[in-house]
């Protein structure tokens, strides 16, 4: 139902995730940690979910994109290469009165924010975590914690070129934690100084790259609409000249429209041959490709597809996020698309009757082999469907005395709240066919030939 | 089969990973970092198959636990509470002569092991990671990447308590990046710096205890016997009471038989009350939980299943090592589980023959919604089996001439080498069912009641 949008503001989201188990501050009985947050028993599956629907769409769906899983900590070596040593920091400012840090380019005028004081002039403040690898606190034993988990693909590159033997174009892709020490942060999980990155690096040939960059615009876009976030909520933004890393030859953003505003879900970058360039200069290694089309050899082009877990995450949430007047009272309903929903399905006995149970039991016992459940005979029946609704469980499986006699169940489905009745042996292959995904309201996908025909 | 143990050593293992695409040197290009390894295409398959087997064990299929996805960094206040800042350390000595450094608790004699030179004095050095978050590199700014995955469940036991309102006995599961400055690493993948670990908490009323650790040291033990490793080269270890920490009542270690000798995949312990009292007290929260049943409240007593990621890939991997005369050469096939092969089924066309090609190309398209798949057409039939027998793939299906005119298919079993040829339109059901598990050879499960019978 595109457009069709509650409006909902983040205090609401935040207080959602923590009552229910979503998100919890983290190290919250300590007071928190700076812009650190926990997934609890449900935001873990809805995480769980939202990597696994990526890595299906862009691995094992694909002929031409294989996975990695590189180490955090990586040789320091590649971060002078990649140019983030030198150049991968923020402008700091301190005020002289209160104290408070900023980020001078965010600022508009040249007093604190909060209290009007004097700044000091800007420094730049590099946003690499570093620590110290084995036991003596030295120059030599420094390693960063990588900001973001493309360098640990582009030092793979050639190894994986030569296990995997694949041909151009093709594709690395990635997911994993990286860090950054951001001055300021915020809005709940959407900025935060420990995150989680979706990553493709995609190999070409140049001359074929504006045509893959335009290619992968697309499929990141239908990406979010196949996973039910409305057309409305989303928009192309490409990034003015200046607005470019000196590298980069074009790049566009996914944006959302959050709470606080639109803001980027994911960046399509074409990055043309900076990184492996760079990397073969820094370790002497030669890092080209031998095209046997052509029996030439080049440094392979890249387009960078880019995706923030957490923000992703969020975004979900808040795009599923529904109120509406049913029965009388207000249903807070998380329209989750049945594959990203952290309950497939609740198993509800009418009451804890001793007659009911064991069937109930029976029932859940057997549905927990294929789909994430949950059994739940807590207070009125009303009760545990507003429950459900409220974490966005696709389907309620009611066992009621009848059930008893017929051996049948009833589903109740959570968006439109209709119920059907089956015997509990079709039970298993009914739900599988509704939380295929393909009983839902689907949008039509973006189809737009070329990103030229940028939309805002 | 168990007992039948190809004997293999570690270099075979580290070639096969690296020749194949399972485990790279982290940063080879730069010459390598210090015991960080990065998982290519095959190994990230590998490793997620584990870790889903896992979560699937003792989340999904259960009702008393729920997952979690605390941050890698947490408030510095839990590592003081936990005891990790005074006492997580190992006493380290440098030879005065090469410089080099060692564990003095590992060392026999007093001279460096390397040049015979003379050893300082032990000092004690703590093995956590530590980095400064904001701006300013002072103690104030300290925090820890977490050593151990367990202290984020601790903190977040009351939230998940009542959030989930489970009663006990219940437990969290958490899977995820921990670090350690150890002094010395090594045996490939075994002991790393940066690692991932699978742990769970399981809260109990004291007095049962005893009863739920034995029953944990039993589940986790058929973990790795149902996922195939052989039952000898699986042992059981009760920690001495000397080399027990303070506060733990008993532990237990899963050994495996690697080819560096008996060493630990997991280890259970009954660590008492110790940590939520240590929590309650440094953070000021009761972290105490109410019995209804006996209307009194009470701190549980925690059994610890904690697993390495890594080290439980390399047991599997090593297992699953086998050569084989076949045809008059030697065949080496990896006997994996299954549910833990990174890729379920090939697609090898007999030929690159252009009728063959897309029918080969459409059973391909088919299969990959369902399976991890791979598409092989290069070189001999005979060459492309030896490749996916080499990584582990259960099933190959191959389409010839004949597929054109029957619309049938060859499906080639890994183990046995036997083919059965079938219509294609009964290749998914007839792969779901045997990649079930349920055809492959199982061995009878531990059944001991008590570990008091430890078997050595």
């Amino acid at each position: 139902m595109p457009g069709k949008t509650t409006k909902v503001d983040m205090e609401k989201i935040v207080s959602l995730c923590k009552r229910r188990g979503f998100i919890f501050p983290s190290s919250e009985i300590y007071g928190g940690l700076g812009s650190c947050w926990d997934y609890g028993q449900l935001g873990v599956e809805l995480k769980r979910n939202v990597k696994d629907a990526w890595w299906r769409a862009v691995v094992q769906q694909r002929d031409d994109v294989v996975g990695i899983d590189a180490s955090i900590m990586m040789h320091p070596q590649a971060w002078i290469a990649s140019g983030h040593v030198e150049g991968f920091s923020d402008p700091l400012v301190e005020c002289k009165v209160c104290h408070l840090r900023w980020r001078a380019d965010e600022l508009n005028g040249n007093s604190c924010p909060d209290c009007s004081g004097e700044l000091t002039e800007p420094r730049l403040f590099n946003l690499m975590f570093k620590t110290f690898m084995g036991p003596v606190e030295d120059d030599a034993s420094v390693v960063y914690l990588r900001p973001e988990t493309a360098q640990g693909i582009f030092v793979n590159f050639d190894n994986v070129l030569t296990t995997s033997r694949k041909k151009l174009p093709f594709g690395i892709a990635q997911m994993g934690k990286s860090f950054r020490n951001e001055i300021t942060t915020g809005n709940f999980i959407f900025r935060t100084r420990e995150f989680e990155q979706m990553e493709i690096e995609y190999f070409v040939k140049q001359g074929s790259d504006e045509e893959w960059f335009n290619y992968w615009v697309k499929e990141r876009f239908n990406w979010y609409l196949n996973l039910g976030i409305k057309r409305d909520n989303l928009r192309l933004r490409e990034h003015g000249e200046e607005e470019l890393a000196h590298y980069a030859k074009r790049c566009c953003d996914i944006d959302y429209f959050f709470p606080m505003g639109w803001a980027e879900l994911e960046g399509i970058a074409n990055r043309g041959d900076f990184d492996l360039i760079q990397h073969a200069k820094y370790s002497g290694k030669s890092l080209a490709y031998f095209d046997e089309g052509v029996g030439e050899s080049y440094v392979p082009y890249v387009i960078e597809p880019s995706a923030g877990v957490d923000r992703s995450v969020l975004a979900f949430l808040i795009d599923a996020y529904d109120e509406e007047l049913a029965e009388g009272e207000i249903r807070v309903v998380l329209r989750l698309h049945p594959q990203l929903a952290p309950i497939k399905v609740a198993i509800l006995p009418l009451s804890r009757n001793e007659k009911l149970v064991p069937l109930a039991r029976e029932v859940y016992s057997k549905l927990r082999s294929y789909f994430m459940t949950q059994y739940d005979d807590a207070q009125s029946i009303g009760r545990r469907y507003r429950r459900q609704d409220e974490i966005g469980t696709p389907f309620c499986v009611t066992i009621d005395f009848q059930s008893l006699e017929d051996n049948q169940v009833t589903i109740r489905e959570r968006d439109s709240m209709s119920q059907i009745r089956l015997p509990i042996e079709e039970m298993v292959e009914t739900l599988q066919d509704k939380l295929s995904g393909e009983s839902f309201a689907t949008q039509p996908l973006w189809t737009a030939k070329a990103v030229d025909a940028l939309e805002e």
